[in-house]
C-alpha cells in the first residue's frame, strides 16, 4: 500500500493559492502532497534578441529550489552555479508553457515564469509545469485589465503529472521515497484535450518493456484530468 | 501619516510561523507587515576548516530573495552570481546571530541558517536575523532532543529592527516606500538586556548630526523590546 | 521525398571506425549521414564520491560541439560555459549508457565517455549514445586484455535513434532539414532485445496525438534494430 | 601601553603623497602608521546606465590589496573572486564619496576611485576613504583645469577613521593587533563640519553597551578632525 | 636515433585534407605524424569593437584540445575554464596568421580560425598554425567565390615548426617524447620568403648557449621550407 | 633621438628598494624608467600536488597591474578574470626564476612570487624577472636566517630586458611609446653567466630578417650585463 493509502492511481491531495507574491504579474502557490512550488510570472516588455521584431511573444521559465526544501540541504545554487539538473528542468517548463497559447498573440512581451521548490517530496517539475500554467493564465488576465494585451488570447491548458513503475506497478504521481526505489520513472505534459506535449521515461533499474509505458500513459491521462480542474479556480 | 496609520515608533504587524520547512532542523516563516521572510537551519556534524579540531561549534548563514520578491524583478544569483549586497547581509546576519551563544558549547557542529525572501517590503535584513534567531533556538532544542547535543546551552535573545529619518522624523520599522526616501537609514542588531550587537547607520540625503542616531537607537530598542516578546512563542 | 530519396523509415548510412584517438581506452568515430561524432572512452581507477568503497564501477559522459560543427559558428563552450542543452544531451548519454553493464562488475573504475561532435546534422545526441556504446564496448575489451578486468562483463547492447513528424508523416532519423521543421520530436534509446531505455518526445508545432508517438516508436524498434547490426564489428 | 606608546585617543603618525600614478586623473598614496593604501582616480566620460541622461555625475569605488600587504599572504582576487569582506567595503567607500559633492554638478562623468593596500596593518577601510576623498579632490581640480568642469563644485571634506574597545578601554584607530583582540569594532565615515556619514560598530566579544559607541564617537570625531588637517595640502 | 628513423633535421610524415567540415568556410585536417589538428575558419561580417568603422578585417584564432587526445585525459575546458596554456597558444596562432595578409584589403570582415587537436604528439601549435594558414587560403577563395570580396588578396605563406635540443642534439619537429625531454625547446613561425614571425626559445633543463639557438634556427628554415610545398595544394 | 636622449643601447635609469613589503619574506620595488613593479615573495611550507614527495621545492609567480598603472584605466582582474595576457606573462615569469636554483635544494617550499605593477610605462614582464630574482634572492637569505634552509644553494642570477625595432633601428628597454610602434618586439631572459633562458621576438609590422634578430640579441646581453649588477646590492 502507498503512503497515505493512496491507490496506484491517485494523484496526492492537490489545491493552489492565487496571488501569494504581490509583485508578480501572476503568482500561484501549488501543493502537491508535500511538494511546495511558488511560481511567479513577471511580464516584460520586450523578448529576446532571437526575437527581435517578430511581432510575437515568448514564455520563458526558471527554476529554483530552497536549499532547506530537500531531505539533506542542497547547495545554493547562486554559490555552486546552475546544476545540470536545473538547466533540463526549466528547459521542460519553458517548452510546455509555450504550448499554452499562440506566441504571435502575446504581442512582444515575454512572460518569465520564475517556479522556486519551497518544499520537495518527489513531482517538483510536473508541479512547476501546473502550476506555472495557472500563474501565466492569471498573468495574461491581468494584462488585459491594465491594457497590455487587447483580448485574452485562446488558452490550451496544459498540466503535467509523473507516473512510474514501482515493485512491478505502475503508479500515478511518486513521491521522493517511491520515486527513490522506482524502475521507471516518466513525466507527462498533456494538454487539456488528451493531446501530449512532452514525455518523458528513463529507465532507472533496467530496460522496460513497451508495454509498461503504454500503462503509466494510461494512469497520466487520468491523473491530469483531475489537474485539470484547477482551472475553474482563478486568481 | 504612515501607511497603515502607523505611528513614528510603531512596528508593523508581525508573526512567526514554525516548521514551515519540514526538512529542516528548524524554520520559522517570519512575517513582518508584507516583509515575509523564511528561516531555514540545518545541523551539519563539522565546521569550517578554521575551526578544526579546536572544539567549537559555528553559526553562519546564507540570503537570498526569490526573483517575484521585489516590485521589479531581480535577477536569479544562481544566473548573476552573488551581488555585493548579498555578501553584506549574509555575513551581517551571521555575525549577529553567532551572539546568541557560547560557540564552545555547541560541539563541532555548524548550524547553516538560510534566509529567503519570499516577499520584500523593506527590512528584509533584520527579519532574516530576528526571524533566523528563533530557527535557530528550534534547531537546537531538536538538537537535545535527538541527543546530538547533551544539553540546551543558555541563549542570548537576539532581535534586529530598522530605524530611518523621513522627512526630517525619526521613525521605527521602514516600509520600501519609507526607505526608499529617507534622509538616514539604519539597522539595529540588539540583544535581549538592551546591549548592541552591530548598529549600521548611513546617510542618504547628507550627512547628518549625531543627535538623529540616538534617537534612532531609542526607537530601535523599543521595537526590539517588542519583537523579543515573540521568543515566548516555540516551534 | 526525403533528401538523398530516402524512405520514411530508412536511416542515413551510417558506419563506425575505431581507434582513431590511440591515446583513449576505446575510441570510435560513428558517422549518420553527415552527423559525425567522435566517441572516447577513458578509464579511470576510481569513482565518483558518492559511489566510493561500494565496491561498484561508473559510467559517466562529457559531450561538446566543435564550433565549426554547426550551420552557424557556436561559440566554444570553454568560453561561454556549459550550455543547458550540453547539461541535458550528456546526463542522457551517461544514464543510457550506464545500462549497458551491471555496474557492480567493473569494480572500482570510471569509464568516462566523451562525445565530441565533428560536424553536425541532425541527430547528434543518439549518434553519441550509439557510438558510445561501442567505444565502452572496446574499452572494457582492452581492460580485460590489460588485466584491469577479471573478465568481460555481460554486454546489454544499447543503441538510440530519433523520430519526429514532418508534414504530418513519421519518419526516421532527422537531418537538421527535417528537424527544424518537424511538428514532433522524439529520441529513442533502446536495449538490443527491444526494450526501452529512455524515451523523450516533445511537441514542436502543437499537441500531438498518442498515436503518433506509437508510430515513431514503431519506426525507431526497426532503426535501432539495424544499428545493433554495428555490434558485430569489432575494434 | 599601545604600540608605539600612543595614548587611547592617538592617531598613528600619518602623511599623503600626491601625483604617485600620473596616468591617474588623480593619485594619492596614504599612509597611517603601517597601513599603505593607493588610492587613483579615473575620470570616465559616460555614467552607469541607471543614471542615463538624468544630467548627473557619480562616484564609485574598487577596493583591493596585494597578495603580500597581509600577515599571510591573501590569495589574489583576479583568481578566487572579490571576496564578500571586499564587496562590502568597497560599496562602503563609494557611498562615502558620493556624499562630498553635489553629483548634479560633475556633468555626466563617472569617478572610478581604486583603492589598492600596499601594506595592511589595521584601518584599510578608512585609510581608503580618507585618501580616497583627497584623489578625488585633485581629480576634480584637474578637470577643471583641462576644460572639463566649468569650475569646482562646492566640497564636503570627509575622513574616516576606526575606533574599538581593547582590554575594556576605548581607543583610536586600531593597528593590526588591537584589531584583532578588541571587543567591539567600530568604523566612523564623517564630514568636515561635525556630522556623521556612515558609522558601523560590530560586537566581536558579546553585546556592547551603548555608552561604549558613544566613547568610541567622541574618539573619532577628534580624530577625523586631526585628519581633515590633510585638506589642507595639495596634489 | 629519432623514433621512426628519422635524422635530426627531418620532419614527420606530414598531409592536410581540406573541406572537411562543410559548415565551415574553409577547413583544413592537418596531419603532422600523430599530431592531428581540426582548423575551420569562420567568416564573420563584422569586427571587433576597437577596429570598428576603421575600414579593415581581422583574424583571430582559438584552440582547443579533445579530452582524448593527450596521453592522460585533460580536463574539458568548457568545465575547467581556458587555461594558460590555451590563452597563450591562441594568442600565438592569432598574432601568426595576422601576418598573412593586409588586414585593410579585407573589408570588415573577422576570419576566426578554430584549431582543434584531435590528436596530439608534439607540435600542436605548429601544426595549428601550418594548417589553419592553408584554412585561411581557403576561406578567402571562397568569400571571393561568392563575392564577399572583390579579389584576392596578396597572401604571404606562413607555417612554424618546433625545433629544441635533445641529448645535446639540435633537432627538428620533436613529438611528444622527444618533447618531454629537451633541454631546450624553441618555436618558429616564418614566411615563405625565409623572414621571421615569431620565435620563441625556453630553456627547460638550464641556461643554452646562443649558438644552439642559431643551430634550431637554421633546422627550422629548411623544415618551414618543406613545409611550404603544401601552399601548391589546394582546398 | 629616444625621450630622455637615450642612445639605442641604454638602458633607463634603474634602481631597485628592499623590504617594501614586511610582511613579506621577500620584496623589491623596481623602477625601470616610469616602469614600478612591486615583486613579494611568500615562502610556503608546502609543494604542489604533482611535486608531493619528490623532496624538491618550487617556485611559481602570479602577475598584475593596479587598473591606474596604464594609461587608461584597465579592468580589475578580480572582476573581468585573468586575461591571456596575464596568464602569458606569469608563465614566463615562474619559468625563467625556477632556473635561478637547483630545485632540489629548496626542501619542500614553494616561493610564491607576486608582481603587481603599480605603474606601467614598457617593458613591465622583464622588471618583474629581474626584480622577482632579486626577491627570491633576498627570500632565500631570510629562510636561512630563520633556519628553513641549511645553507643558501648557489644562485645563478637571471635578469630581463626587452629590446625592439624602432624606425628600423634595433633599441634596447623600449618605453611604452616605442613598444607601440616598433616594427619588432622582443624580451630576452638572460643568466649572469650571458647564455639564455627564455627569447621570444613578434613580429609586429611585418615578418623581419634574422639578422636584426642577432642585433636585439646583441643589446640585450649588453642590458642585461648592466642589470647584474643589481646583484651586488642586498636587502
Amino acid at each position: 500500500m502507498r503512503s497515505g493509502e493512496r491507490s496506484a492511481d491517485a494523484l496526492r491531495p492537490f489545491s493552489v493559492e492565487y496571488g501569494v507574491q504581490p509583485h508578480a504579474d501572476g503568482s500561484v502557490l501549488i501543493r502537491m502532497g508535500n511538494t511546495h512550488v511558488l511560481c511567479g510570472v513577471t511580464v516584460e516588455d520586450r523578448v529576446p534578441p532571437f526575437l527581435k521584431d517578430k511581432g510575437q511573444g515568448w514564455i520563458t521559465a526558471e527554476y529554483g529550489m530552497l536549499p532547506c526544501a530537500t531531505h539533506s540541504r542542497g547547495r545554493r545554487e547562486a554559490v555552486s552555479g546552475l546544476s545540470g539538473r536545473t538547466h533540463e528542468i526549466q528547459r521542460l517548463i519553458g517548452r510546455s508553457l509555450r504550448m499554452m497559447v499562440d506566441l504571435s498573440l502575446l504581442g512582444e512581451h515575454t512572460l518569465r515564469v520564475d517556479c522556486d521548490v519551497l518544499n520537495a517530496d518527489g513531482g517538483t517539475r510536473c508541479a512547476s509545469i501546473t502550476g506555472g500554467a495557472l500563474a501565466v493564465k492569471m498573468a495574461l488576465a491581468r494584462m488585459v485589465e491594465r491594457g497590455r494585451l487587447p483580448a485574452l488570447p485562446p488558452l490550451l491548458p496544459v498540466a503535467a503529472i509523473s507516473a512510474g513503475v514501482v515493485a512491478g506497478q505502475p503508479v500515478l504521481d511518486l513521491d521522493y521515497a517511491e520515486d527513490s526505489s522506482a524502475e521507471v520513472d516518466a513525466n507527462f505534459v498533456m494538454s487539456g484535450d488528451g493531446r501530449w506535449i512532452e514525455v518523458q521515461s528513463t529507465a532507472e533499474g533496467g530496460p522496460f518493456h513497451p508495454q509498461l509505458f503504454t500503462a503509466m500513459a494510461e494512469l497520466a491521462a487520468r491523473g491530469t484530468g483531475q489537474l485539470f480542474g484547477l482551472w475553474e479556480t482563478r486568481g
